[in-house]
């Protein structure tokens, strides 16, 4: 006896990156796909609860998996200041740019963050989205890290949605070590401890840039994650080469992401060690750039992509998972295809997590989306509508705007 | 006695353009703007129905004034296919292009192009959209341009949305006129009179270009189009100058549309003529432009800057208003507030109802979007958040999400 039974869809599985079956079914027990395949062949099997699909396609639940999503407060002050003629120089002067969200999030409680982030939360599940990726990186203290880090689990526990948690402590200097990058990186060694004692971080990442931090820092930081057990990934070639690709793929990171000015010898490291390469086009839209990074040499090299919002207040305020498939699409020439399943099965491996989620295969978790489309191209293709009909948790169905 | 009155909210006015004022209260009678003000100098008239506004912004309900939103079928096959390598050649070899979309709305039925329209219409609505411009132009015979005209009238009947149509039979050649433009001019020209008989259409337009219709052909179209009364407007220097600019300023003209290959003399005809500029970024972005339009000289000329989504299959499948404002201001250096007077009181003059709709004025239509944001700016800034909390058309509120 199955738990849920959806007949009449057609099902994009994305194993191994695609595979249609149209006319399908999918059977559901214990939050697990027990069977799925062409309806004709459905087994005379019993279910509690049956799901006409009434013809809709039927995918793994999306995956967001690089959001900065839990913060206080929005840019949309500077965002006007700048189209209105201040220079960067202004409004660094005014208090702006990233230090001012880390002085809101500092200054919010976990119930402060946790509702500010709802809103942007709700868009993301309103799209079919059943897993978010959380990195912390806004408190730069200790406690306030753990504040981020502790709303994200929350997000998880309270809504219908799965959250992967990053430590990013070195995402930027805090101003009070201002001078003392090296004294700041130590700290966020240290912090690594009671962060993973709590439970908070499912992996560690870094802002390996020159306006970030040097692949030296980088590398500490990864052997301390590295000696608590918690898988790295890294903000790696966004603005130059840092060489942190290289480095990422070294220590089997999950993830590099960005990648605008990745090299042929990252891209070579990133295939052999298989790190994903994240595809961040929101924040390549939102800050002009020119430099798309080497899609065609990645798919030529088999590095796996994905495609993530990048959800943050500064360079990429986009809570549209599937606008960023769009601007996959359009800006760097991502098929379709490509698309989906960079939102969906090799997002799951940007997480670590392609075991349980990110594409439908018996045995792994029943997230699913349904959506009222003619093709999967439909969802790629686009620009701002919502398609989605229907979102199935570990195989509980929920309407799209909860 | 008011019919309503929203209390404790915020108003952007866009009185001029622009206009704040906070703290305020606004109430209607009759459909209309009765009085509106700072709440602490609220008359102490009375109201049948109340509502407290929460501290929401309260704006003009957005006016999308440029778009093909009735149309059967879409693209994602070709938008796929070039994806994966196919060129315009081939595409155009396997009878794809606006042609494809031109064969299936001839062979969709009024009821058809009504229920293919429905979804991206609400999502339009659902982001506090009040008033849709939609044109004609896949039709290409009197019959499916009539069809066309009918649907979106049906729109505006059926749901709470204010339609303006517009008559684009002089949109692209249909292929029994291959090599007979001016022929096809005639038969526009010839169809002006009864769709204006009808009622159908509140303006006329041509897609004025090389691989669109000639200066001269324009010209044939306005002239019979101001001889049945109706107001033109130009789709006008997209991809070259064609002096359509000009010309459309020259027949008083409601809007020139497009215009990135905008000449200085098309500007100063414009600014003369009160002609406004409909800027799509839509379409620019999904074609990866690279001419922006002449944004800072239009400013600097006084010309009146709208913008919409010229949602359509072939170059800009976009059903999100506030995204088109994003990208504006993104893309071309508008700053919000450019944005939103181009959503409301300048897309307003687009369409000539800039004395019905487009401000929050005594006497006007009260036609307005509620926002759960911290300042209007935000409305510019989020892209693919929807912070609509209400929706008010001729005084009455409804959820955005209807
Ligand atoms: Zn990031
Ligand atoms: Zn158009």
């Amino acid at each position: 006896m199955w738990d849920v039974l959806f007949t009449n869809v057609h099902l994009a599985t994305m194993a191994d990156g695609y595979g249609e079956i149209r006319d399908a079914a999918i059977a559901v027990k214990d939050g697990r796909i027990a069977w799925l395949g062409p309806q004709a062949e459905l087994p005379s099997m019993q279910a509690v609860t049956v799901h006409d699909g009434g013809g809709s396609w039927l995918t793994p639940g999306l995956i967001d998996c690089h959001t900065h999503i839990v913060h206080a407060g929005n840019r949309s002050d500077e965002f006007e200041a700048r189209l209105n003629g201040a220079t960067y120089e202004d409004i660094a002067r005014a208090g702006g740019g990233i230090m001012s969200t880390v002085r809101a999030t500092r200054a919010a409680s976990e119930d402060e963050l946790l509702r500010q982030s709802l809103p942007r939360v709700l868009s993301l599940l309103a799209e079919g989205v059943t897993t978010i990726e959380i990195k912390s990186g806004y408190g730069l203290t200790l406690e306030s890290e753990a504040a981020m880090l502790r709303a994200a689990r929350r997000i998880g526990r309270e809504l219908p949605v799965r959250v992967a948690t990053t430590f990013l402590g070195a995402h930027a200097l805090p101003p009070e070590f201002a001078g003392r990058a090296d004294d700041y990186i130590e700290e966020v060694c240290q912090m690594i401890a009671p962060l993973a004692a709590e439970g908070l971080a499912d992996a560690v990442d870094v802002f390996c840039e020159r306006i970030g931090f040097s692949y030296e820092q980088t590398e500490r930081v990864f052997k301390a994650a590295q000696a608590y057990g918690l898988p790295v990934k890294l903000h790696a070639e966004q603005l130059s080469d840092q060489r942190g690709a290289e480095l990422t793929a070294r220590y089997q990171g999950l993830s590099a992401d960005h990648l605008e000015h990745l090299s042929a010898s990252g891209i070579e490291a990133m295939a052999a060690a298989g790190t994903v390469a994240v595809l961040l086009p929101g924040a390549y839209y939102f800050l002009r750039d020119t430099t798309p990074p080497p899609v065609a040499a990645l798919r030529e090299a088999g590095v796996k992509m994905a495609v993530a919002t990048d959800c943050n207040p500064g360079t990429s305020p986009m809570t549209s998972l599937l606008l960023a498939m769009n601007m996959a699409c359009t800006l760097w020439r991502l098929t379709p295809q490509e698309a989906l399943a960079g939102c969906t099965l090799h997002a799951a491996r940007a997480l670590g997590l392609h075991d349980e989620i990110g594409s439908l295969e018996v045995g792994k978790r029943a997230d699913f989306a349904l959506w009222r489309i003619a093709r999967p191209a439909d969802l790629s293709y686009a620009i701002g509508l919502n398609p989605c009909r229907g979102v199935v948790n570990a195989g509980k169905l929920r309407s799209p705007a909860m």
